[in-house]
């Protein structure tokens, strides 16, 4: 099927496309008009790709999301329970410059779900998602004595997907804050607190 | 002065406008005309007091992180220490409708921040307040023995303000994770791990 396959490429070309704009004047600056030009579109030409502003940036949230668990499975190998779940957080935290430009596509993002019940539910999907892997990670490390017998797993899956959500926040609005050395020692500063 | 309390209360009249426009429809979704008219003010009335959305926002978020401060100086009493610091918290976490409300204000002044520095300054600068003051309230706590020796401030900081920014997040866009026990349960949870 051909033309699946392209519809699906020139929607992946029309996100980097989105991609790139926000990094240079953020989301909301950024019409649907700029985002045909950068794609190489016509005007117009997005409609049978994405109708409008939130299909976007749903898309572009859905492919950050893909691409931050391609990175946790091309690195995860045989790490399991906390040395897994570590990684996993290291690959949501904002720690290069590709992962600040996925803040920067988040934050629009919880914008526009705070009022389209479509991107909501796509929201808690995919946080549903980590929220399930995280607990798997913590009960795997329970059972493996990398954390204390005590760990209370759903109350600490709490505690890490506000982190998930606040250096996202910190990356792009609280630079000063946001060193990778300074979120990598709070992520590890935590962990050594279920120890 | 009168002319000046005038203006100020104006600017306040006008902020509370904002606000319910807010609750409402979401703040991107809301114009300058909009707010006009719900703040009783003529078409181009609010040029005087807020010449675009990025002033307003900025003064909308103020106007929260204010009231937050005022809530928690009316009930801190003589709390000191941890019993401060979680009072604090609490005064910032999504509890009740209002506080839901000043972080659907929230999430759009980050997404202006993102991509306005006199934004992102105001941001940097009352984070900072709150930094330094869960920092003090911590470090009291220490020295009363109320958490460990060894806890290392900066960084338990460093996690209770991605927390604070994470319950924000998730009392917008994943509701069903946001409920004021729960989140009350997850901010013990923390402090347990210090003590």
């Amino acid at each position: 099927m051909p033309k699946i396959v392209d519809h699906d490429e020139r929607r992946l070309e029309i996100v980097h496309a989105t991609w790139k704009l926000i990094a240079e004047k953020g989301f909301r600056a950024t019409t649907m008009r700029e985002i045909a030009k950068a794609s190489g579109v016509a005007n117009g030409g997005l409609v049978p790709y994405f109708r409008n502003k939130e299909e976007l940036i749903g898309a572009t949230f859905e492919h950050v999301f893909a691409a931050t668990n391609s990175r946790f499975a091309a690195v995860r190998a045989d790490l399991e329970g906390l040395p897994a779940l570590r990684e996993l957080m290291l690959q949501i935290f904002p720690l290069d410059q590709e992962r600040v430009l996925e803040a920067r596509i988040v934050i629009p993002f919880w914008e526009y779900a705070a009022n389209e019940p479509d991107l909501l539910a796509l929201h808690e999907r995919t946080m549903d998602q980590w929220r399930v892997e995280l607990g798997d990670h913590l009960s795997d490390a329970r059972r493996l004595g990398q954390v204390r017998a005590d760990v209370d797993v759903p109350v600490a899956v709490d505690h890490l997907m506000t982190m998930v959500d606040g250096v996202q926040v910190i990356a792009v609005v609280l630079p000063t804050s946001a060193d990778p050395e300074r979120l990598t020692r709070m992520l590890d500063g935590y962990l050594d607190l279920l120890r």
